[in-house]
């Protein structure tokens, strides 16, 4: 299958995705021509996020229709920690010559379910052969003013600290992707599909970000490592509770199984995509129940200090500081 | 080197690059936090191209500096192939074990440098671990109103087909370096350049879209399935004399010296980023003048008909069909 060909199938598996009637900018030209054209809100955000083979997911336990999706979901996470409103995305590829049209399609497949499920259009896209598979995601959210959207860096001394769903469920479902000698908990389907297909929480930060939230990030890195960024962009110190943090059902007894300490997939295990924020606490109960309205629980894990980094405190009382986590040394 | 510290680096190397005073949109957050945060133009023309080491370019023939030129120039060019205002780019990278800090300094110099020739803000990125160098460049280019924008699907029969500038040069500088046995022209400087750090024609796609182009396409492809493309989208016949299309000079020696057809490094080889158009023909007086006062020629080069494909017609007179080049044959 021929270049023109594999795009073609890919551009038709992900039409169906189509502009959602929540994005906040007008598709004018789609795929197909030298660029799209769109007609955006008064103000984007825009985020990329790449996936490749060996480094993020390996064909032999993921499945291309979690691969597309998770591409997706990953990049979306970045708008919904930003509390844009998901717009359009654009599909870079690189394929390996192992990859035949049915893997083809299994990949298109994700990349239009998960574009679908968050309201995203795919309008554009590269395809070029590649040794290992790559998936370079770009998504544009929209908003109407700068005002509704939340970076990093104002956590104000005095704030509480947030973090919506529950932890380490991604961690120890790559745990039980990569150990098939792991007694299988009962919710390993469950924290497999955390791993595989991951929900980025647009709705969750579109709530936080008109509830008062100061600032807001995905977990993605870990919470630790994460934490530590809002720390630093703010200039401010942050201190997590780690026995307030909800872990996800199952991930005790994975960590158990592995011989890993648990706190390890809660706080340094990454990939949750769950959201961090921080708000004053006039404003926690009113982002509590918007958040729970979008059928995410918001729970209070920690407080803003003046000073600098950022602390997790152990079910021992022992505190320790955090540390960027760091990719390049998977 | 870790990702933080090399992400750190590139973004210290593209910071110069700068918002542009050409740009029709506003950054408001940078690289850095979770998405850029900008205030675009009316309307937003966004285009995605990959460079793949061992399928786009070789790290022996091709010096870092050149690759992380060349990667923002491709992406641009069909920005220009719209008549958009360049404005921000982000830039995913895969970087292979091999690659050190020096080697990063040198890809990041030519992003840089490729950014700020072409009015770009870098304004976010990614950097990942990759078996081999790949990078994956998103841009995004403003207009006031969708009608400043040019489409390939709109050409009409009984317009003028035009080309910018010259072609053949991109694929006669690949020749040369690939093989180091052919006697170099005296232009072999020029042509090596002209494969390695191509010119996107931004200023001239700006002038032609204002200046009645009816359709519109970059040579990536190669001049003959290019054509096609407009073909296709526009649902007319483009018939294209070859011997009115401007070669660059040493071309013909490059292709005599390697012996291969001339005619197919001037309508086969791409990558040389000139724009195709097509016009009214009382438009083409008035186009040819705003585009050479960008300091680029525009060249009469065929005809738009009723019908379908796309031919090039050769100096002993024969048409020959053209067909789409598949760039996962390579």
């Amino acid at each position: 299958m021929g270049e023109f060909d594999l795009i073609a199938r890919l551009v038709e598996l992900v039409r169906g995705a189509g502009a959602a009637p929540e994005s906040g900018g007008r598709v004018i030209i789609g795929s197909g021509d030298d660029a799209a054209v769109t007609e955006p809100a008064r103000v984007t955000a825009t985020s990329v996020d790449a996936l490749v083979e060996g480094v993020h997911f390996r064909r032999e336990t993921a499945p291309l229709e979690s691969v597309g999706h998770k591409a997706i979901a990953a990049a979306l996470s970045d708008l919904a920690a930003m509390g844009a409103a998901p717009g359009e995305a654009y599909v870079q590829l690189g394929v390996p010559t192992d990859l035949d049209e049915a893997g083809a399609v299994e990949l298109g497949k994700g990349l239009a379910a998960a574009a679908a499920a968050n309201g995203v259009a795919v309008v554009g896209g590269d395809v070029t052969r590649a040794p290992v598979l790559f998936l370079a995601v770009t998504v544009v959210g929209h908003a109407p003013s700068p005002d509704e959207l939340v970076s990093r860096s104002e956590a104000e001394p005095g704030n509480v600290v947030v973090v919506t769903g529950e932890l380490g469920g991604a961690a120890a479902g790559l745990l039980l992707l990569d150990r098939s000698d792991l007694a299988a908990a009962a919710e390993a389907d469950d924290l497999r599909r955390r791993q595989l297909a991951p929900s980025p929480r647009l709705a969750a930060g579109r709530a936080l970000a008109s509830n008062g939230a100061t600032s807001m990030i995905d977990v993605s890195d870990g919470l630790g490592g994460d934490a530590l960024h809002v720390a630093e962009a703010s200039g401010v110190r942050i201190a997590i509770d780690l026995e307030r943090v909800p872990v996800q059902g199952g991930v005790a007894e994975v960590a158990d199984a592995a011989g890993v300490d648990p706190v390890r997939l809660v706080a340094e295990g990454g990939e949750d995509y769950e959201l961090l924020a921080t708000l004053a606490p006039g404003d926690l109960d009113g982002a509590r129940a918007a958040v729970e309205a979008t059928g995410v629980s918001l729970t209070e894990i920690g407080k803003v200090a003046e000073g600098t980094g950022a602390t997790l405190r152990l079910a021992d009382g022992s505190e320790r500081e955090t540390s960027g986590f760091d990719q390049l040394r998977r």
